[in-house]
């Protein structure tokens, strides 16, 4: 493949996806972001040119890669010429047809992962959900997903709206648990990295096992001597009191009923 | 170490530390559990007796380990004549004392970690906390934790429940949160296993940050065009879209807090 990509975006998710992209011998032709200092640091990573004005962007790039928050897409994208070019974006709850109206030729490109900066991610163990609004721009998607990774899938804008909610309980709020327990270690003097083992084998366990079938502790067969007294225990951390009551009662629910 | 250890309980840690502890060299002598299938399960794997009466219990074990759910130890225990041996439960929220009227040489003895039946843990990377009515008696399970476990710390009853809340945080609401994912994607007929290398990936992520660093997704700022579409999906899920609410405005407000 010799195509060229631009990527108007330079968050996290874009510097992943980008440096996977040259990486894998595509070449990427330009960055835009808003802010200079995020275009410069990462055209310099890409070996490549930036801008921080859309109307500076290259009209040579076969595909333009929208890497931005949702809230932030139409915006940006207003008054750019496509022409014919392909625009992709990458966003999880965004449908397909968002942009329709920028562009005759248009996709999606999602990668279902939790990108920080400063983090490298293996991109081939990432799935990636395709769409396209015709065959050939999916076979264009299809093409360069093989190229950065083991797992692609084509998916229509509703499942991946779908795949996006699991995705927040999954991941945004997993990780939401592992803080609350780190927020109030804290205040018992308590160091987070003991539960380092116990976060890992849970997320192993599920690797394996249905998540219903590897539940354990105090909440499944809502053992009252324990709940409340930890709910007692967080009685100065009245937000933590709440979620705890709030996940053990769904937690018990969950496992009343037949599945 | 030539200890002789009875196990009281026949569970999923029951079942992990004594097989551990067989492994380890030293020797089981008998195990006792209210069901027949239990104990004569767990005596077969450690090739060793079993009883279902605990006046049956042998006499000539040093160390008596306590693997029941809380609310049955004292039951399970009252009439037992221990005299001066050392008993020892397994608890992460009961404290040492409860033990005191049973025997003058008691202590804790708590793995932090979740165990389920026929899944295969590495002992040696679990957390073991220990306290003990005597130094004499911390030495003893000093150097049975060192033999299964590289990890091992001194810790007082009222540090070890707040550890056990914590830990109820970061593995039973964590796992809850998966399972709450698979529920939801069952009803769009997407299959549970794509979300598990963003779920790898979320865990290892806490392996090296903070969570609370860690953290992405929309509630972090509180992206209302996200949130209320994803509430709106779950209308039919009531339980689902309350605690998407509520964890949603707990990230919220954990992020706008100066840490």
């Amino acid at each position: 493949m010799s195509l060229k990509l631009c990527f108007i975006g330079a968050g996290n998710l874009a510097t992943h996806l980008a440096t996977t992209c040259s990486k894998a011998g595509l070449e990427i032709v330009q960055v835009y972001s808003r802010t200079e200092d995020s275009a410069k640091l990462l055209a310099d990573k890409l070996n490549t040119a930036y801008t921080t004005q859309t109307s500076s962007l290259v009209n040579y790039a076969d595909i333009y890669f929208v890497a931005l928050k949702d809230s932030a897409v139409e915006q940006v994208l207003s008054g750019i010429e496509f022409g014919d070019k392909l625009v992709v974006h990458c966003s999880g709850s965004l449908p397909l047809n968002v942009l329709s109206r920028f562009a005759k030729n248009h996709g999606v490109f999602y990668s279902l992962q939790t990108f920080s900066k400063n983090r490298k991610v293996d991109f081939r163990k990432i799935p990636i959900f395709i769409e396209a609004s015709s065959e050939e721009n999916l076979q264009i998607l299809k093409e360069i997903a093989n190229t950065v990774s083991e797992s692609v899938t084509v998916l229509n804008s509703e499942k991946r709206k779908s795949l996006h909610i699991a995705a927040v309980f999954a991941c945004n709020f997993a990780n939401h648990c592992y803080a609350m327990a780190a927020k109030y270690l804290e205040t018992k003097d308590l160091p987070f990295e003991i539960l380092r083992p116990l976060i890992m084998e849970t997320a192993s366990k599920a690797q394996e096992m249905h998540p219903k079938q590897a539940q354990t502790g105090p909440a499944i067969r809502f053992d009252e001597n324990i709940i409340n007294a930890h709910l007692n225990e967080l009685t100065e951390m009245p937000d933590l009191q709440e979620l705890y009551n709030s996940i053990s009662k769904s937690i018990f629910a969950h496992h009343q009923k037949k599945q």
